[in-house]
C-alpha cells in the first residue's frame, strides 16, 4: 500500500498547513466552505512528497505518478473538461506552496495543458485568438526555463528579433503570426538545450513542472531565504495543480474583487469593481474602467445574487470583513482568494459593532478584528478629504493629525507670535530641549533632520501636535529665517500646513476636518475595558495632558517627566542660575525659588487626577542640556570681544561651566539618579514640592492624590536604597506619612534587569523606561540612528521594524521578562508598568500583558488604541488558555 | 543533657566558621597549630547560642550560665589567674565574631575582670598605676556604654569636668587621682541610669557582657549593614571570651610585630620590630621608635628562638610567608595574630620560588601566593628607591611606569620634539584620537581631567607609556603653552617627570631606574605557563607593540585597532580625503591611497607574530573622530572672515560635513559594522589589505600568518552575515583561499549576548569588547563618568571597584557567560577570548577562566600578569575539583 502524497481541494482545511502547505490549505477551507464547485478544482501533492522526493536523491517516490494520475482523472471528470482538449480545454496552473510564504524563491507553471490543438480550442473560447496564442508562448517559456534551464536571455533575444523583423516596439504589439512564429522559435531553443523535442504530452509536462517545483525548494534563492528567515529545510514545499479559469471569455465571463461591506465606511452592503470579458489583471491594472460592484446585478443578476450569498458565508466563516477575488467563466461563479479585508478606522469599529450587533461575533472576537494602530485616524484633524492639495515637500510622519499656520523658527518667536493670538508652525532642522516652550506655543512642528524617534517626534507625540521629521528637501536658513524647497522660497510668517499622519506639507490653504464623534469606537472602547487587564495610564507633564487623558480614559499617569517644568519660559533662567550657582548658598537661593514653581505644577497635576496615581519622574537629563550650545556661544564671545561687549566676563563664565558640563555620550553621562546623588539638594527640592502639593491639594480638594515617585536611571541597589532614604526623610519631616506615597525606579539599563531581584527589595515597583533600555542594550543612541543607519537597516531589510516602534523581544523583551520574574520573585506584589513609548504601540502591549506587567503609560492620544491592544492581548491569551 | 554552646578555643578549627564565628575559628586555628600555650586563652560561644537567645526573646538558653562558669574556670585554672585577683588578676576582652567580618558593627567590652582589688594588682604588676587606672576607668566607661546604654556624652562631659578642674588640654595629662576620681564619675552616671551599683562580681560582668554582644547583633548599625551585605540575619554572632595579655609589665615583657620573611626583599630570614615593656598599639603609633626584631635575640634570646620557631610553623601550616602580632608578657610568649603577609612584587616572587625550593610549596601552591596585579613594578622604571622629589602634584596612577622630560602641551609639538631627539612630557587637560600621534613621540602622558578609563590612559596603558591623569590642580593654559599649580608655572620645554604608578609628578631631576631582569619571576611565569588553561595574547596596532608583547610571552594578537593606523601623520590626510569626498570616484581613489598603507601596516604585524593567530578589528570608530572639533573650527571660520582668508570655503565645507557627521552619542552612534554597512567599500579596503598582507608575507617568509578578521558592534546576525559574506568574496577575488582566514565578532552589546546562538551561527569566534559591555549594561560612558560620577560612587562607596578595572559579575558578567554558553551551544568549536582592559585583571581573569574562555587578551605590559594571573585560575579551579 503505497504512501498518501495526493489530497484533492476538497479534501483538506486549514488545519493542515503542514502537510498542505499554505497555499494548499487555504484553498481547501474555501472549498470546504462554498462546496467544491465554486473554487477553481485541482489537488494538492503534499510536502511529505518533496522531503521523500529529496530523501531519495530527486528521486519520486513509488506511486506518486499513479496517484497525480489518478487525480488528473478526478479534476478532469469534475470540470468536465481535458487537458489538451481542442475543444475546450483544461489548462491547470502548477503552484509551489510552503508551510510559510517564501514569496518569488519557489517556481510556478501556468496555463499547462496548452498545445497545437488546445491553443486553437482557447482561441475560440475566448474569441480571442492573440490572448490563446501569448498564452501558449508564455507557457513554452517558461516550462523551458523553469523546468529544463532553457537561458532566459535566449528566449528575450528571440522575442527582440521578432519585434525587429515586425517593425515593432512592444510585446503586446506583436500579431498573432508573430506568436505562432516565437512559439517555434522556442520550441527549437527547447530543443537546442535539451537535446530533446517540447514535450507534447501534458502528463509528461505535468510531471516535470512538479519537480521543477520539488528542486526549486533547494535552489539558491530558496536556501538563502531560508537560511535569513529561519525556515528548515526539512519542511519541504507542496504543489498545488489547480484548474485555470478565464472570465474574458466573452459577455458571459467576467472578473472582479468584492468586499463583503464597504470597505471605505464599512457600511453592510457588498462592495467592489467588476469589468466583463476580462481577466483580473485587468481589474486591477486600471486600463479599462472597471464598474461598481451593485452593477452586476443588472449583467448577471444570479450570479450576483450568489456571490452576495457567498460573501456573507465566507465573513461568518472567517469572522471578518472579507476581501475577495472572483472570476465568472461562462456564466459560473469561482471564488479565486479570501482574506480579510483592510479598511480605514471608522470602518473597523463599525464593523466590529455591526458584527455583535448582528450576532456574528462576540464582543471579544469583535475586538480582535481591529487593528487597533490604525486607530489614530479617529483622534486627530486631518486634511479634508476634497482636498487635493498641491504637495510641497513630503518627511517621516512622526506624529499624527493636521496643522495649519504661519511659519516661525524659533521657539520664542513661537512663543512670541502665539501671544499674539496667531497659529503658527514651527519649523527647524532639528530641535532640542531648549525648544519645548515653543511646542507648546505651536501648532504643529515640521524639521528637516530626524525621524520618528527624534526630539522633535517624542516631544510633539507626547503633546499629541502634529509633526513631520526629517523633510530632508527643506534647506533652512535661520539667519535668514527663511527656508527654500527648490525654487520655492518661504519666510516668516508665511502660511503652511502639514498633515503629520501622511508626512504631507503644503502651501495651499487646505481644509482642516476635526474627526467627528464616533459612537461606535466609543462603544469598542467600552467593551476593551471590559476584557482587558493591563491598566492603561499616560505619559503626561502639564494638567492639560492631564485633563486630555484622562478624556481619553487614563487610569493615571505612569510617566511624569520634571524636566519638562524647568524648560518653560518663567523656569529657565531659575535653573541655569542653579546650574551656574557657586557655592552651595547660591544654589540653594535658587532651588528655593524652584520651590513653589514645582510645587505648583504638581498641584495642577494632582487635581486633575484626583483619586489616581501619578508617577512622577526625578529629575532625569543631565544638566548641560540646560545651558546653551558651546560652539554658538564661542561664536558669540569671539564677536563680542571685537564689538567690545559688556556682558563678556558672564558669557565667559557660562561658556566654561558649559564646557565643564559638557560629556562626549550624555546618555550615559551624568544624569538619571546618578544628578541625584552628586547633588542630593535637587532631588530634595522635588520630593519636597511632591509632598507638599499632595497635602496642599489633599486639604483643598479633599480627595488624596497617590504619588509615586520614580527615580530613574538605577543599575545598583544601593543607589536606589539613598535616594528612597532621602525621599522618606523628606515625607517625613514635611508630615507627609498620611499620603501614601509609594517610591520606586525606571528599569532602564540591563545591568538593573539582572539585579532587579535586589533593587526590588528596595523598591515599591518598578516602570521600563524601554526607550533608553533599547538604546542600551542595542548600543542605539536615538538621536543619531534614526536619520542614519536605522534607515538604511530598514531599507536593507536588517531589521523589519524600529526598535523604538515596536519591542524588540530578543534583546530588549528579554531583559524586561527577565526583570519581571526575579523582582517579582523578590517581592511579589512589586507593581509593574512600563512608561516608554512603546506603551502606545498595540505589538509591544501584546508583549507587556503576555510578562505581565500591571498597566502600560503611553502619550494621552495614544490611550485609546492602548485600551484596545491591551483588550485584544487578553483576548488572544484567554484563547491560548482555552 | 543540654545543648553544647561553649567551646575553648583549643577544640575549634578554622573550618569551624560558621557555628564559632570568622574571630573564633581563627584563634582556634592558631592554638591547634602553635599549641594552647602560645595563644591567649578563652574560649567561644557558639552562633548558634546568638541565635537560641534571639528565639527565645533575647533569654539565655538554658545552661549557657553553667557552660560559660566551667569555660571561665577551665580559662582560670590554664593562666593560673583569677578573674578579679588582688595580685594578678585576669582580665579578659570579650568580643563578637561573626562568620563574615562586620567590622566595628557590633560592640566589644576590653578589660573585664578589672575592679577595686585587681586595679591595684594590675599597677604592681605592670610598675604603671597609671595605665592600671586608666584601664579600670575604660572598663567602666565601656562596659556602662555598651551593657546598659548609658549615655556616651554625659561620661565625656565628665571627663571634660575633670580636665577643667586640673587645668589640663588632654585625656593623657590627667593623673591618677583624677582617673579614681573619674571611675567614681562613671559609677555615679551607671547608677543614675540604671537604679543599680556598677556590678563587682565578675560573673556578672561576663554575663551582661555576652548579653550586650547578642543584642549588638540587631541594633540598628548591623541590621543597615547586612541588609546592604547581603548577610542574612539568621546567621547570628559568636562571642569570644579571650585573657588578656600585657607586654608592659616590666623589662620580661615586650610587644612586636614580626615577618616569616623578610617584607621588603623576601629573603628567608625573619623580619619585624619590637619594644621591651610596652603594649601593641605603641610599636605602632610610633611614639617610641622599635627595635628591628634580630635584636630580640640580645634581649630574650629564648623568646626569640620560640618565635623564630613559631613563624616557621605557621608559614609552613598556613602555606605562606607570615605577618604576626606577638606579647611577651613575663618572659612568656604569646601569639595574638597571624595573616598572609602583604609585600612588594619582588618579594612575592622570591618567595614563591625559595618556597618550591625548599620543599614548603608545589609550584601551584607557591603561584597562588604571590599578589599577580602588583607584578608591575617588576616592568616598567621607577623613581630611584634613593630619591625624595618634592611632590609637585598627584594623579590618577593611570599607566604605570616613571619618566621625566620636557613639557609640550600638543601632540604636533611632541611629534617635532621627539624628532630633534628630545624626551617629551604630552601634557594636556585630556587627550583625543587626534593624539595618539603625539603618545608614540611622548616618553609619558600627564592630563589634568579623566581617570583610570581615560583616552589617555587607555591608549596610554595599550604603549606602556606612563600616564597620569586627573592631576586637577594643573591649570593648563593651551593658548599660552604653560601650566600654572598654585605658584608654580611651567611653560613649554621645562622639566619634568612623572611616576604612572604612584601618580606623583615633580619637578625636581629624579633619578630614573630600569628594574633590573628578575629571574625569580621568570621562573614563576615558566610554571605559570605549565599550569594555565587559558591563552594570552596581546592588544597591539604596532609592529613595535608586537615585538614587545611577544617577548613578554604573548601567544598571538587578540585586537588590533585599524583606526590607530590612520591617527598616523602621514595617513590622517588620506582619511581626510576620504570622508570629505564628494562622490564614489573620490572616495574610490583615497581608499585606493590607504589600501597599501594598510597592507604595509599588516604586513610588519604578521611578520612579528609569525605562525601565531592575529586578530584585526576592521575600522570601528565614528567617522568624525578623523575631522577637527566644530567649536574651534568655527571660530577659526569667523576669525578668517575677518581677516579675509583665502581657503574659507574649504574649511565652511570641512564644518558642514562636521556638523553632518555629529552625533549626540557616538558611543551608540554610527560606527562598528554599521560603518561597515552604510560604507562597504571601507571594509572591502581593509579586507583586501589583510589578504594581500597575508600572501606577501608567506611568499616572503614562507612562514603562513593567522589573520581573523574581527566585525565589531554587531547587534543583529544578519549585520555579521553580510559582513561575513564581503570579506569571503575579497578572500576569493585575491585567491586567499589558503591562508586559512577566520571571520568573527566582537561582542560588545547587551543583545549580541542574547541572540548569541544565532550570531554563532555565522561566527568563527567570539572577542568579547568588555569595555563597550560595561558602558551599555551599565549604562556608564568611560568617557564620561570617571572624572564625575564614578569617582563619587567609589568615594561613597556605591562600588567598590570601578567595573572598567574588574568586571562587573552580576550584571557584565552575567552576559558573557549568557552568550558563552549559547554560542558554544549552537556551535561547540566557537573560539572564545576578550580583548576588553579586564583581560589584564588578575580577578577578571579568573572569572574568564571559570567561564570557560580561549583566551584573554591585553596591552603588552600586562602580558605577564595575566600569564600568572591565568594560571592561579587554572590552580583555584583544579582545587575545587579535587
Amino acid at each position: 500500500m503505497p504512501e498518501r502524497y495526493v489530497y484533492d481541494f476538497a479534501e483538506g482545511s486549514r488545519e493542515q498547513r503542514d502537510l498542505l502547505g499554505g497555499k494548499g490549505a487555504n484553498i481547501a477551507e474555501m472549498t470546504r466552505v462554498l462546496g467544491a464547485d465554486r473554487v477553481p478544482a485541482g489537488f494538492t501533492i503534499t510536502t511529505e512528497t518533496c522531503v521523500a522526493y529529496m530523501d531519495g536523491g530527486r528521486v519520486e517516490p513509488d506511486g506518486l505518478a499513479d496517484q497525480v494520475a489518478m487525480a488528473l482523472t478526478r479534476l478532469e471528470e469534475r470540470v468536465g473538461k481535458r487537458l489538451g482538449d481542442a475543444e475546450d480545454p483544461l489548462l491547470v496552473a502548477v503552484r509551489s506552496g510552503a508551510r510559510e510564504s517564501m514569496p518569488g524563491m519557489l517556481d510556478t507553471v501556468l496555463n499547462l495543458g496548452i498545445g497545437p490543438a488546445a491553443v486553437e480550442g482557447l482561441a475560440a473560447r475566448t474569441e480571442n485568438e492573440r490572448f490563446a496564442w501569448d498564452s501558449y508562448r508564455r507557457f513554452v517559456q517558461m516550462f523551458g526555463t523553469v523546468c529544463r534551464g532553457v537561458p532566459g536571455d535566449a528566449l528575450e533575444a528571440a522575442i527582440a528579433t521578432r519585434k525587429r523583423t515586425a517593425g515593432v516596439e512592444l510585446d503586446t504589439e506583436l500579431s498573432v503570426d508573430d506568436l505562432r512564429g516565437l512559439v517555434a522559435d522556442f520550441e527549437a531553443l527547447y530543443t537546442d538545450r535539451t537535446g530533446e523535442p517540447f514535450p507534447t504530452d501534458p502528463a509528461e509536462q505535468l510531471r516535470q513542472a512538479i519537480r521543477a517545483v520539488f528542486d526549486s525548494w533547494v535552489g539558491d534563492r530558496a536556501i538563502e531565504y531560508r537560511r535569513i528567515s529561519g525556515i528548515p529545510e526539512d519542511w519541504g514545499t507542496a504543489v498545488n495543480v489547480q484548474q485555470m479559469v478565464f472570465g474574458n471569455k466573452g459577455d458571459s465571463s467576467c472578473s472582479g474583487v468584492a468586499f463583503s461591506r464597504d470597505e471605505i465606511t464599512g457600511a453592510p452592503e457588498p462592495s467592489g469593481d467588476f469589468l466583463i470579458n476580462a481577466q483580473g489583471e485587468d481589474v486591477v491594472s486600471g486600463v479599462r474602467t472597471p464598474d461598481d460592484l451593485p452593477g452586476l446585478t443588472d449583467r448577471m443578476p444570479t450570479v450576483y445574487a450568489e456571490l452576495v450569498d457567498i460573501l456573507a458565508r465566507l465573513e461568518s466563516h472567517y469572522g471578518d470583513m472579507q476581501d475577495t477575488e472572483f472570476t465568472v467563466e461562462e456564466g459560473r461563479l469561482y471564488m479565486l482568494q479570501t482574506r480579510g479585508a483592510k479598511r480605514p478606522a471608522q470602518a473597523a469599529v463599525r464593523f466590529a459593532v455591526d458584527a455583535v450587533e448582528e450576532g456574528l461575533l462576540t464582543r471579544a472576537e469583535a475586538l480582535a478584528t481591529i487593528d487597533a494602530g490604525s486607530l489614530d485616524a479617529l483622534l486627530h484633524p486631518t486634511f479634508s478629504a476634497d482636498a487635493e492639495p498641491e504637495i510641497l515637500v513630503r518627511g517621516v510622519n512622526a506624529s499624527p493629525g493636521a496643522a495649519k499656520g504661519r511659519i516661525v523658527f524659533t521657539a520664542s518667536d513661537a512663543v512670541a507670535w502665539a501671544n499674539l493670538g496667531r497659529d503658527v508652525i514651527l519649523v527647524r532642522p532639528f530641535t532640542e530641549a531648549d525648544d519645548v516652550a515653543g511646542f507648546f506655543a505651536a501648532r504643529g512642528i515640521l524639521t528637516s533632520e530626524g525621524g520618528k524617534a527624534s526630539h522633535a517626534a517624542l516631544v510633539a507625540r507626547g503633546m499629541g501636535r502634529p509633526c513631520i521629521c526629517g523633510a530632508s528637501a527643506l534647506d533652512i536658513d535661520l539667519a535668514a529665517r527663511e527656508v527654500r524647497v527648490g525654487d520655492v522660497v518661504l519666510r516668516q510668517g508665511d502660511q503652511i500646513a502639514i498633515d503629520g499622519t501622511s508626512g504631507l506639507v503644503t502651501i495651499d490653504d487646505v481644509e482642516l476636518v476635526e474627526p467627528p464623534p464616533d459612537p461606535n469606537f466609543q462603544r469598542t472602547l467600552e467593551w476593551a475595558d471590559e476584557l482587558r487587564r493591563l491598566e492603561v495610564r499616560t505619559n503626561a507633564d502639564t494638567p492639560d495632558d492631564a485633563r486630555r487623558a484622562r478624556e481619553f480614559g487614563a487610569q493615571g499617569i505612569g510617566l511624569c517627566r520634571t524636566e519638562h517644568m524647568f524648560m518653560a519660559a518663567d523656569r529657565q533662567p531659575k535653573m541655569r542660575a542653579m546650574i551656574m550657582a557657586e557655592g552651595l548658598e547660591e544654589q540653594t537661593a535658587a532651588l528655593a525659588d524652584l520651590l513653589p514653581l514645582q510645587q505648583g505644577d504638581f498641584e495642577g497635576i494632582f487635581e486633575e487626577m484626583a483619586g489616581l496615581p501619578v508617577t512622577i519622574r526625578l529629575l532625569d537629563p543631565p544638566l548641560h542640556e540646560f545651558l546653551p550650545d558651546p560652539e554658538e556661544l564661542a561664536l558669540e564671545i569671539q564677536r563680542g570681544r571685537s564689538e567690545g561687549r559688556a556682558d563678556l566676563e558672564e558669557l565667559e563664565r557660562t561658556l566654561e561651566r558649559v564646557h565643564t558640563l559638557h560629556e562626549t555620550n550624555p546618555m550615559l553621562g551624568t544624569r538619571g539618579c546618578r544628578l541625584g546623588l552628586i547633588h542630593p539638594e535637587i532631588y530634595e527640592m522635588q520630593a519636597t514640592a511632591i509632598v507638599r502639593a499632595a497635602l496642599a491639594v489633599e486639604a483643598r480638594t479633599g480627595r488624596a492624590p497617590h504619588p509615586e515617585v520614580m527615580i530613574p536611571l538605577v543599575a545598583y541597589e544601593k543607589e536606589l536604597e539613598r535616594m528612597r532614604a532621602l525621599v522618606e526623610r523628606v515625607v517625613e519631616r514635611e508630615g507627609g506619612d498620611g499620603i501614601g506615597l509609594s517610591i520606586g525606579t525606571m528599569i532602564e539599563l540591563p545591568r538593573a534587569c539582572f539585579v532587579a531581584d535586589r533593587i526590588a527589595a528596595v523598591a515599591d515597583f518598578f516602570s521600563f523606561g524601554t526607550n533608553d533600555l533599547t538604546q542600551t542594550a542595542l548600543g542605539f543612541s536615538r538621536d543619531d540612528a534614526e536619520g542614519t543607519f536605522l534607515a538604511h537597516y530598514l531599507e536593507t531589510k536588517i531589521i523589519d521594524r524600529s526598535p523604538f516602534d515596536t519591542i524588540d523581544k530578543p534583546g530588549v523583551g528579554w531583559l524586561v521578562r527577565l526583570a519581571a520574574w526575579t523582582g517579582r520573585e523578590a517581592k511579589p506584589d512589586l507593581k509593574l508598568g512600563i512608561c516608554g513609548e512603546h506603551g502606545g504601540d498595540p505589538d509591544s502591549i501584546v508583549f507587556f500583558h503576555d510578562v505581565g506587567l500591571d498597566y502600560v503609560s503611553c502619550s494621552p492620544f495614544r490611550v485609546p488604541i492602548a485600551r484596545i491592544a491591551a483588550a485584544q492581548a487578553a483576548v488572544a491569551d484567554t484563547g491560548r488558555l482555552a
